[in-house]
């Protein structure tokens, strides 16, 4: 099994599930960031962590915790998928600076600064208003930087997604989006943002969930490929992955949790926020089994072997190496949470 | 002891203890509005209520706690002092839109959609940027109009001050701030400010805390009587209380709690955001034995004692009697919160 080559999904939320894990395995998945809250604070993080820490007990055979880049190359030689946590709103470090310290400790290696609404740190995508980083955002990303926890700016608007990328000392991250001019929604990335994030040395996320495609759950692979393939082409195949955003098996509710958390009483499709259902997912990419699928259609595409191999794995991996734990060192490779 | 004219306080955090509780008698204090959080989370803020309720079993002599405008009336009557609670900043919801009726039911009374920071429902003064209310900002303003929780603006930016006072369906109190045109501090209001929250029905209180007085520690009590008169000309009498913002007996460590909170490691100092150190209080209002003092120069600064009288307590007591419990019977007079 070591000659996988390494496959690296940049955003999934799934119900979680041996079955889900198996799925991963037959398409040849070495890494995941799996998403580990929308809303939550930081006590209801941890309690979603710690149900991963049983997983990783439990499904051994399947799955490994993922702490830093060489994680991903055992898991791809051991044929098991290493997943590594995120948060997709700030609000697990309740206005707290040390509590960032603390889940990097439990293993958060990602952290967006805004889910849709405006947070302490900047705004997200959803509000009339962009203030850019707050003063305590401007506090936050100094401290990720410290810490090697990867900024993530995938729901963020446009302004505070330049200054993240301005203000941070390391490159950052857009997990899981795809540029506005392919799909045109305030969530996905300007050419401004994208152009930006790429000359930093930032990594963007292509999504697969319709929201963010062109045609929704009817695009085609060859549309995708396409898209993959022009953006490469302005800013650069090397900062290009694949952040899914699969959200598999989860019920409606889940959506309706990641519209409206617990900041409004109100109904989201009467609040211009969207159906709180899952739409379905495009046909060439129902779930991890069809990465092979994506694979082939990227080589058809225009994408050379090399590329594609960048495009599905080896860019998060590089990444991940650079910006995992304390940058001080970078001539010492990534290394293990206990030997931190 | 039933002559005493009313007498509110608008904002008071002091060191808590019987000898200031003994002091409000020594000066004739109805109520006060008292702060119970400037960066706390929802258990803390608890935390401090419940230390509160132990305050009103042991000092029942001198305090009782506020609920409704009657327990002003009650408490001056008899000779004690009303305490109504309000937290400094939204972090006691935690972005949790139902915790609002819990600390309703808790006695919170009055709630600063900001501090200094940025908030999760809009912008503070310290910030660079304004965004105005935020999507759950217009959420909670709905909530606490619908449980008559007072919206307090007084550590807002420009922007979303004038956003609250257009949203809110009932008029909100700036509880402790002075006219920027005296004093020139962007935690001051702007006349455009004051002008529409007295249209609206507002109140602000003024500030006797140094960092918003003109000469600061040396302002004199006829500058600042001057000022109470010139802003009453041109806004009305009937939307001006006092809101002292005296912080008595407190250790300087609580300056940097206010200043700096959790969301950051550096030196409030040295970060341009002042001093952490309380200033001397100027020598015309050092603790509520003054408010005496206050009432002659005022008297004495081209206010009738009818006016006085609405200044230093009426009016603060018509806003709160308008103010809290459910909007919908305006006929009904103020109720207990057990018969709610």
């Amino acid at each position: 099994m070591s000659a996988r080559p390494i496959l690296v999904d940049g955003l999934q939320y799934g119900r979680w599930s041996p079955g889900i894990f198996q799925q991963m395995r037959e398409g040849g998945v070495s890494a995941i960031h799996a998403t580990v809250a929308y809303h939550e604070n930081f006590r209801d993080c941890v309690e979603h962590i710690l149900a991963w820490n049983r997983r990783f007990a439990e499904h051994a055979d399947l799955i490994l915790p993922g702490r830093d880049a060489a994680d991903i190359e055992r898991a791809s030689a051991e044929g098991r998928t290493a997943v590594f946590f995120g948060s997709q709103n700030p609000s697990v470090i309740e206005g707290d600076l040390r509590l960032v310290e603390a889940l990097y400790a439990l293993g958060l290696r990602f952290l967006q600064l805004s889910y849709n609404n405006q947070s302490l740190l900047c705004t997200g995508w959803r509000e009339a208003e962009d203030t850019g980083l707050t003063l305590m955002g401007r506090e936050v990303v100094r401290e990720m930087n410290r810490l090697g926890m990867v900024v993530d700016m995938s729901h963020s608007s446009e302004r505070s997604t330049l200054e993240a990328i301005a203000a941070s000392q390391r490159p950052i991250a857009i997990t899981h989006a795809n540029p506005r001019w392919w799909r045109d929604t305030a969530r996905n990335k300007s050419e401004r943002v994208l152009d930006a994030l790429a000359e930093s040395g930032g990594m963007v996320g292509l999504s697969l969930y319709p929201a963010h495609l062109k045609d929704g759950s009817d695009c085609t692979r060859a549309s995708f490929v396409d898209m993959a393939r022009r953006l490469a082409d302005r800013i650069g195949v090397a900062h290009i992955g694949i952040g899914s955003d699969l959200c598999q098996d989860q019920p409606d509710e889940v959506v309706r949790w990641m519209r409206v958390g617990r900041w409004t009483f109100g109904d989201p499709d009467a609040m211009g926020l969207g159906k709180a259902a899952f739409p379905a997912q495009p046909a060439f990419f129902r779930d991890n089994r069809d990465f092979p699928t994506l694979r082939a259609g990227l080589l058809a595409g225009g994408f050379s072997a090399a590329e594609v191999d960048q495009l599905l794995g080896l860019n998060w991996l590089a990444f991940m190496r650079a910006s995992f734990g304390a940058a001080a060192q970078p001539a010492i490779p990534a290394r293990s949470l206990a030997a931190r």
